[in-house]
């Protein structure tokens, strides 16, 4: 295998975007990371999007996108695993680069979430569950989610402050983001005090519907130091990995296995170890995740992820700054962008561009992206070069 | 990279296959394929499907159908391109395991497309086209092969007979594949009295709404002798282009150049040109794009293909014999099955396994799957090892 670098990011910003329709926003992101890689070609590029035939009436979308970037006829795929999306178009760019099939690639991810009704929205996400058991049913992510914070809750006594705990950071985070949907400053008391949408998650532990997009260039890394503009980062990690998609069909509601699967697969790419990341993007689409994919990357023992995060261990400053993008919950949601805006974040951080948001002196980074309840997780470590 | 074999392969019935679900009709193919291989593990999957979102509620059939077929934590995405989305998943299964990443892949295709009604089944294909520009417009895709039609028909006299003769000669073949939906034979004055669709297209000149899978299992062409109980095929080529999502942006109505681009791609990773081919599997949503593809991927001049077929060179013994299956037409088309489907039959034929329908010592044969009207086209190059 070829070793992958990243060399351009770019981004749009999160929120309701009347103005921009699905292409628009891929356009945007990727004319960004173009740009920012200061390339004049593309060999091949990858859409990440989870339901744009439900959002917008729209499939195939990498010959549309690469219609409307004016790169047809390159290679143009689109890929999907619900909200880890994005992840999943970041390891598919990885492999073709590796492969030797293409030499620079572009991975975007997309989401155009609120042309429909918050209904429709919510109908739409909740295809990411097990359609016939859990969707079907009436359940939809916040009660699925709801579940695995009972039970959480219940085996560790986990605390509401604590799942609060995580939307402030993550809020603070997002104030110092210009592309956060909702930079707002926020306190435990606000959080415990919003309207409950399914005990114990209020609407302040939930991540929002947002349109967005994210977009990276990747080229091998053996071409990166000569192409880039910036201080390239390598791709020193990737791993994958499933789970049951329905949750009911779990040994345990408290932990995320297709998360310390994908992780641990990644780790042993790269030869590194929870220690060794100094600044990660997670997966909070609500409070309780972050907590429980704190612990399954391997940075907090089980059951100790709500007291991580109530101690400042996961702020910037603290012993891993985690979601210093200010996560799903502040950034926002759109959500086949996430996995590849992670990927952003990171690369920001790692190049010493990250502003007020910056983690001091980190050179090596990670990002964990997953799909509905956790039955797919993606996870790719970075590195400076 | 590594070079990459084909070891398994599987699918089922075509049709309105009401006892089966979307979940149901990938597991029977995958295992089929699993079975037909005699293997006992994979490393990772992929699940072309092109909308099933709109089809049935559903998506995160990467994970869904990992959990289902018992393959979970394994790596599992879904890829989209439309009606290419099987040839893409193809080539993501190819580029994987090329990669080194991964030895042993599965790649299936699926669709459940007669869970909805046929206005809902139209306007979830209608999705495959600019959205924007044409689906919202109201034409749909009968409209668009139309439109391609008539212009092929005016500047090279193609005529409606001609057209008539593809679905002959596809019916006459599927009516010896025992996976067909429409395995009967017809005629052209069948074809030329059947109710017209869009003019000069009947619905005899249409393929049809269809459930199904199929599956392939690929991995290192070094290891396919030990691991095969068949005789392995190679992927010699792999090609993939795009061109405008919308008709109208098109210089010619009468070309395919993303199928020229994409042939030509794989023609030239396999050092091969369209006289090596000996037979192939093309996309004939309509008559007209078999015509149409069989002039874009070298075999006949341009403006030739009615001719050709007409005169029984694409006819089982004839010159290229095209699409022995029966095609899209006759065999039925599950949108994001069909392009695995297509290298079902084409594995089959180099095996010498195709029963009835067996092409004489054919050693090379060519998959050519597209979406929408040839915005996405996805090519690849089969031979015995």
């Amino acid at each position: 295998m070829r070793d992958v670098a990243i060399i351009g990011v770019g981004l749009t910003k999160c929120g309701e975007l009347w103005e921009q329709s699905l292409r628009d926003l891929y356009v945007e992101a990727a004319l960004k990371a173009i740009k920012n890689a200061g390339i004049d070609h593309i060999d091949s590029m990858y859409v990440g999007c989870m339901s744009s035939g439900l959002f917008v009436g729209q499939e195939h979308l990498g010959a549309l996108m690469a219609d409307y970037l004016g790169q047809a006829p390159v290679a143009a795929t689109r890929v999907e695993s619900a909200c880890a999306s994005g992840g999943a178009a970041l390891r598919m760019g990885y492999l073709d680069v590796a492969s030797g099939a293409s030499d620079i690639v572009l991975v975007g991810g997309v989401e155009k979430m609120t042309d429909v009704s918050g209904d429709a929205a919510t109908y739409a996400l909740a295809t990411a569950s097990d359609q016939e058991w859990e969707a079907f049913g009436g359940i939809t992510f916040p009660g699925l989610y709801a579940l695995m914070a009972m039970a959480h809750m219940e085996r560790y006594k986990t605390t509401s402050r604590q799942l609060a705990a995580v939307a402030v950071k993550n809020h603070a985070n997002g104030a110092k983001n210009p592309a956060a949907q909702f930079p707002a400053i926020i306190t435990v008391d606000d959080v415990l005090n919003s309207v409950m949408v399914a005990d114990p998650l209020h609407i302040l532990d939930c991540s929002p519907i947002s349109d967005g997009a994210a977009a990276v260039i990747l080229c091998p890394a053996d071409q990166a130091k000569t192409l880039c503009q910036h201080l390239p980062v390598k791709i020193v990690g990737s791993g994958m990995a499933t789970d049951t998609i329905a949750l009911h069909s779990r040994k345990d509601l408290t932990s995320l296995d297709a998360v310390t699967k994908a992780a641990a697969a990644a780790y042993r790419q790269a030869s590194k170890v929870p220690s060794d990341i100094q600044v990660c993007e997670v997966h909070d689409c609500f409070t309780i995740a972050e907590i429980m994919v704190s612990e399954a990357l391997g940075f907090f023992e089980k059951g100790k992820g709500g007291n991580a995060v109530e101690t400042g261990a996961t702020a910037i400053g603290g012993k891993i700054p985690i979601n210093t993008s200010g996560g799903l919950k502040a950034k926002g949601h759109p959500v086949g962008a996430t996995g590849v805006a992670q990927a952003v974040e990171i690369v920001e951080q790692l190049r010493g561009g990250a502003g007020a948001r910056q983690v001091a002196k980190a050179r090596i980074g990670m990002t964990q992206n997953m799909g509905g309840t956790g039955a797919s997780a993606v996870v790719h470590i970075l590195e400076a070069m």
